[in-house]
């Protein structure tokens, strides 16, 4: 088999690539390009399981990842499908499957079959569960095997957390808030244990062998991205950046896609070198970032915080935005929860892209100011990314009018509408 | 009388700067030299109803301001008086009744007496309601008038559209949305019908004359602010700033604070070079701004869309940020609407600050992330924004947990949880 970087490299136009570069109206040469450069990666096993090929890199549309599963404590196979299913049907671009405890296996293979997405997993923790959680019994066989067993499965990327390695653990346990990553606390606890090296990093070959073979793409999980503001841009984080680029470089080397996958908790002054920091360390590799939050005090409104965070990161560099839903630092989210936090990171790409100057993405803007300039409702409905909410706002607002023309709204009055004012302007100025 | 500004040129430190300076921990000496220099204001009027002192300016903390009030169609006194409440509750730091329509001074009245924050208005709302909406009747001495009622009321600021000149009209008709602000639109409209230059400007020394004797901070309007994207940094908007520029001068040569309004729509690259532009063209008055939206396309969702907007704004200029709540563009905000867009609010002032270096911003942040890793929640809900909500989001998540032990949340569940494996480490590593 080759990989959708090989087949780049050799100058060949895929089906994947001609499909990911229609549903963004790309040329698909220069896609072709951006993947040969390792600058953007198509996540898609060959075992092409029934989703849409996407494009993740700088030259294209930010995309948005939603995450899903169930943890031990809470919720059911059934309540993570109906959560995939609002992530899907409010536009979410990718799809993690973090489930964790009982049963992973078959919750994976539900989403794979259902969601119509690329699908993402974090192999470390199927692997934890196989041994019941039992950091002793955990061994690389195990981790080697889950990864084989996943790919086949038809997974479509995967976070490996590679980069966090023995001599990194003192440095983070230093910190205010320690490891935040979940992946990354397994194997800092599994390192401290077995008293050896990543078993990712020092089998990377091998790890490298299966990606390979079923053209996952890697996603190089940042095991100690900062858990809180105090942590951010420390030497933890930074000692780990340095090995991914190392990292990138061996992918590619291999003819594997990889992505690179970034903070975490981040104040605002700090994103723009963390974007450029790893664009520079790791050679333009597509960088998927969680966030950042950029403040620490808002539990129940962290799809706020770190769709502030998420806006500047894919304004200066992130391609991919995994989102961060109300119920963060607080429970497992609820399906509203996936769909609020959907909007609110559909929110941040598309208004990065407008930043960053992309072909036409403000297009879908000036033709929601005509739609308001001309009362047209429906047509605002229409454009706007959540138009059912927005529509049960209007119409809510509209029944308790004492004027409920359409041609105003009541939060001035027909009397104190600029718009009405600007409509007979354009009329007389 | 004297005022604030004059009082600091002086040198003198009068009571509401000490009290100003004793809610933030600053030393009175320098906020009297960020007044004196036109950098702050401390919206004060003389009749100073029961409300706190605060400042704005760059030097300070960013402050949030809520706006209230009824609509002819919508509402009425007592709700709004609910939402004042509940905007005093979640933090606003400043409240502007903008109420339009009748018993608009009955209005103002209860909120001035009500709410203990600095209380700002629009006049030209109540001077057109005054008569019945009709711009032929609308004259410059019932403006002044009004100006010299809510002076003598209380009203500690006031926004006045004295930057939009005859000369702008016809290149804010050219725009894609015209005119978005209701008072600029006014003034607009009184401008064509009547051929006269807009009244505040030639009228200007009076204006400053009643403001004067009250001290009431002036707030500059920015009447051709960006309505969408597409508007925004363009020849209206730019032409108005210059006129504000030379206003805020005026404003302190006469001895009257000044601060100065700002957009409104603007994608979020252009947010720096406009908090830069401000800045320069009205030497360092503190800015006001109204978020910015950085994107048109999610209504239902622009305190979200504003408040990634406001982080910028505030990071690079702004001082006092003006909430959008989830209601805009489609109806009046409720009740809880208030609530959301000032806690929303809240996050982009405080991210901004720990952006900025504020001193002492980031320590509460620091503490969350102590609370976090001790698993003390009592102490998370205790630090948060909005800790009613949190508690509530985690006590629910709590009952239905298979395991409802505080030593976890449902998130990840025990096995998983990394704060517990950080905390496992901190002994062992």
């Amino acid at each position: 088999m080759t990989t959708q970087l090989e087949e780049a490299r050799s100058g060949k136009i895929t089906p994947a690539m001609e499909a990911a570069a229609r549903t963004e109206s790309v040329d698909p040469a220069t896609l072709r390009d951006a993947v040969a450069a390792g600058h953007a990666v198509i996540p898609a096993n060959i075992a092409l399981h029934n989703s849409q090929p996407k494009i993740v890199g700088r030259a294209f549309l930010t995309k948005v990842n939603a995450n899903i599963g169930f943890s031990p404590d809470l919720s059911s196979g059934e309540t993570e499908l109906a959560k995939a299913e609002a992530a899907v049907a409010a536009g979410a671009d990718f799809l993690m499957d973090l489930s964790v405890g009982r049963d992973v296996a078959r919750m994976r293979q539900a989403i794979l079959d259902a969601c119509g997405l690329p699908v993402g997993t974090v192999p470390v923790y199927e692997a934890f569960a196989r041994v019941g959680s039992d950091i002793d019994t955990l061994d690389e066989a195990t981790l080697l095997s889950v990864i084989r067993d996943q790919a086949k499965e038809g997974v479509d990327f995967m976070t490996l957390h590679a980069g966090i390695l023995r001599e990194h653990v003192p440095l983070a346990v230093n910190r205010l808030l320690g490891i935040a990553s979940r992946g990354g606390s397994i194997l800092a606890e599994w390192m401290e244990k077995h008293g050896c090296e990543n078993p990712f990093y020092s089998r990377w070959d091998e790890v490298l062998d299966i990606c390979h073979e079923h053209d996952v793409t890697v996603s190089l999980g940042d095991g100690l991205r900062p858990g809180c503001l105090a942590d951010a841009s420390d030497e933890a984080q930074f000692a780990e950046l340095e090995v991914l680029g190392a990292l990138v470089k061996r992918c590619r080397e291999r003819g594997v896609q990889v992505m690179v996958e970034g903070p975490g908790h981040v104040p605002f002054d700090q994103i723009e070198d963390n974007m450029l920091r790893e664009r520079r360390i790791c050679d333009d590799a597509p960088f998927y970032v969680l966030g950042p939050v950029v403040t620490d005090i808002a539990p129940g409104y962290d799809h706020i915080t770190s769709c502030i965070g998420a806006t500047a990161a894919a304004y200066y560099g992130a391609s991919l935005l995994c989102y961060v839903t109300p119920a963060e630092h607080l429970a497992l989210p609820t399906v509203e929860d996936v769909r609020t936090g959907v909007i609110a990171y559909r929110i941040a790409a598309h208004a990065a892209d407008v930043a960053k100057g992309h072909p036409g993405a403000r297009d879908i803007d000036d033709e929601m100011a005509k739609a308001r300039i001309g009362f047209d409702w429906e047509r605002q409905f229409e454009l706007a990314l959540d138009g059912e909410t927005a529509r049960a706002r209007f119409e809510q607002s509209r029944c308790e009018s004492k004027d409920d023309s359409p041609d105003h709204c009541s939060m001035c009055g027909k009397d104190f509408c600029a718009v009405r004012a600007s409509q007979r302007l354009k009329g007389t100025a």
